[in-house]
């Protein structure tokens, strides 16, 4: 790259100024792992001139962590830090904004004993309950944005020589976030967001009452619920201020109805769940629940995954990215959730954001149940797109018409 | 060193044993700077063999720091996230640890406008106030240790090639904590505890009624309270496990009568306040309080000080260290308290320790005021020890008698 520190420093203002859209006033958390120094302060620069009062850091180091996981005695897994929860939750409370900088280790828990894993991955969830029922209704800011770190780079560029993975990474960061060195990026964005603002209304006009989906290892049946809702893009929070939650995003997503889900999917990508790799997953749906399951590895994980609680077998997301989106033409499997959902047409297992079902936000749990949402500790994506998928909508008068052939839109 | 890294884990293996003296179960926070991350992989790494149940590391970058004085708002200093002061507090109610790996850059500080500093160290001083109880009374098990980073061994080993001077450090830090090839310095701090107790007990025999200070510029007499109590080596928590609050530590403490402190007393080794230098103290006192003060440079740093609260005017404490201690016979400034009042007597301006009284860590603010110790939101050491002190001592026949003379104990 001609001016590295130009690009960077682009990237910078726009996860600031695009992701989580810093206002005067605001508190900021960085939540940073060790080895992005030199782009962290930048982005904390970035947000003090945007008219932070205070960001605060908050580093994390996977050596550590997987310190921990080989030394803590095993009965100690299920302590969570209070602390870490009432952080988040003020934070939410006094109107701050998160920004993720997060790029897991795909291998972080190789060797681990799975139970210890999800044991810690379960306490997290339960002291965060709150927290993130705040995420979901927006009354936080957030963002989750990529930048390179050496166990990520090694494992997605391991055809390149050692010492030019992390450039490597770093141009294909700029590439997917619509960083050149001649654009303004934050007006690309505003324009990009524009084309999934129009896709997503249009979505939203047909009110399909279904989908059929069809590839190899795949023939899924998905009622939806009365009044869901197609999103994409960003999102308002409470103070009305625009923020993008994923960087990248290609993809415009819904919920579909807990209970109405029927047949087989199967996966088109390695899912990485919290640095535990699981390949060639095929579920099994019937009236919404996952009644049988497989994978070629990692199969223990989903168990894992599946019995964190009942909800865990229930999708609660249904996202539709094409085939041809520009993270998909690289080509490159980047066994990152936030970046790979956007390559691909995918579902979640796990909890529905309250946002995708009319005056979702305002409804408890169990009103949320009712309306057909899905309500879980758990949140996780799984890849189900590829040239080959086809999916088919019924119209509310039970015309069936074509949505993607050939794993991109029907109607360009 | 032949072998640095084995010197490293001695080091790591005695802060967390005889430091924070780390018990099964126990929850540690490190507070540490990013650029000690091997350091601070290695004390995790030795917690959790102890049996910690979780460790926390809780990273400082002084370049973040730096940057939110240089560019947030004038008027954002007064703001302190209250779940940094949560987290000090619950670490405290479990009966957890903290380890402090810290060396304040001496000039993080230099060009930044003081009332800025002034007013987020007296806003964090304010919402940490419960924490310190804490500290006061050994509710919480704390440790402050040292090692090297660039901005410090650049001001202290200026002298040295650069390339050497994080080496060296390391060295000094080893040398001063009795960290050598073939020692147990678990041992070996044992042995050095029981000196410094043997110490205590003697002065704490002789009930000195009060002090008289002579030196160049300095002329002070120093009035005892009812029931003080000389301290040093180390303390019991609330569980009753021994730990060490600094390393290295060769003082013996206590706190004079907070009215009774009259005369002019002068400073022999440089300040570091908070990343602010200041040089050739001069301070005079009139029962009790600093009446007039003077300071060859960094004065109105000093003035903020004083006018933290009405108790940063009177001394909490009063600290003995013979001038040929090992730390002292390196001849070296090292801009920083925590060693540098380890190589001197010194006085603290500010909060006394209730544990320095008889009953004290009972006793309530008003009560503590009414027995003659000082309550403060701060406490700040300053050096007054050279090889010219002299100190006599007032016994309770009125006899007076030589303590200290050309700067070490007379009585040997």
């Amino acid at each position: 790259m001609k001016d590295f520190n130009h690009m960077l420093e682009k990237y910078a203002e726009l996860v600031i100024k695009v992701g989580v859209n810093i206002q005067p006033g605001q508190v900021l958390l960085v939540q940073s792992p060790l080895e992005a120094v030199d782009f962290t302060r930048l982005v904390v620069s970035k947000a003090y001139e945007a008219g932070a009062k205070f960001v605060q850091v908050d580093w994390d180091d996977e050596k550590i962590t997987r310190i921990r996981y080989e030394k803590a005695s095993d009965d100690s897994f299920g302590y969570y830090p209070k602390w870490q929860a009432d952080m988040m939750e003020q934070l939410a409370e006094g109107g701050g904004a998160v920004l993720h900088i997060k790029v897991p280790d795909p291998e972080l828990f190789r060797g681990i004993d799975s139970s210890k894993v999800s044991t810690a991955v379960k306490a997290a969830a339960v002291a965060r309950e709150k927290y993130q029922a705040y995420v979901r209704s927006n009354k936080v800011t957030w963002s989750l944005i990529k930048a390179p770190t050496k166990a990520w780079v090694d494992k997605v560029f391991a055809d390149l020589p050692e010492e030019s993975r992390v450039e490597a990474m770093w141009e294909a960061v700029f590439q997917m976030n619509r960083v050149t060195e001649d654009n303004d990026p934050v007006a690309a964005w505003k324009e990009h967001i524009q084309t999934l603002k129009r896709k997503q209304e249009f979505m939203n006009q047909k009110r399909y009452k279904g989908f059929h989906y069809r590839a190899p290892g795949t023939d899924l049946h998905v009622r939806m619920p009365e009044g869901y809702l197609w999103l994409g893009g960003g999102d308002n929070n409470e103070d009305g201020n625009y923020f993008v939650a994923n960087m990248p995003t290609e993809e415009i997503y819904t919920m579909p109805d807990r209970t109405g889900v029927n047949g087989t999917v199967s996966s088109t990508l390695p899912l990485n769940l919290n640095g535990r790799l699981v390949e060639g997953i095929q579920l099994t749906f019937k009236d919404g629940k996952v009644v049988e399951y497989e994978a070629d590895s990692g199969r223990e994980h989903l168990t894992s995954l599946l019995e964190t609680d009942e909800g865990a077998s229930y999708l609660g997301e249904m996202a539709l990215v094409p085939f041809d989106s520009p993270i998909s033409k690289m080509k490159r499997v980047f066994f990152n959730t936030g970046i790979d959902e956007n390559a691909s047409c995918h579902f979640a297992l796990g909890s529905s954001y309250p946002v995708n079902i009319e005056g979702g936000t305002k409804l408890s749990k169990e009103e949320l149940l009712a309306r057909g949402a899905n309500v879980s500790l758990t949140h996780v994506d799984f890849m189900v797109g590829s040239e080959s998928l086809e999916i088919d909508g019924e119209l509310p008068d039970g015309t069936i018409e074509p949505v993607f052939r050939n794993g991109v839109w029907a109607n360009g």
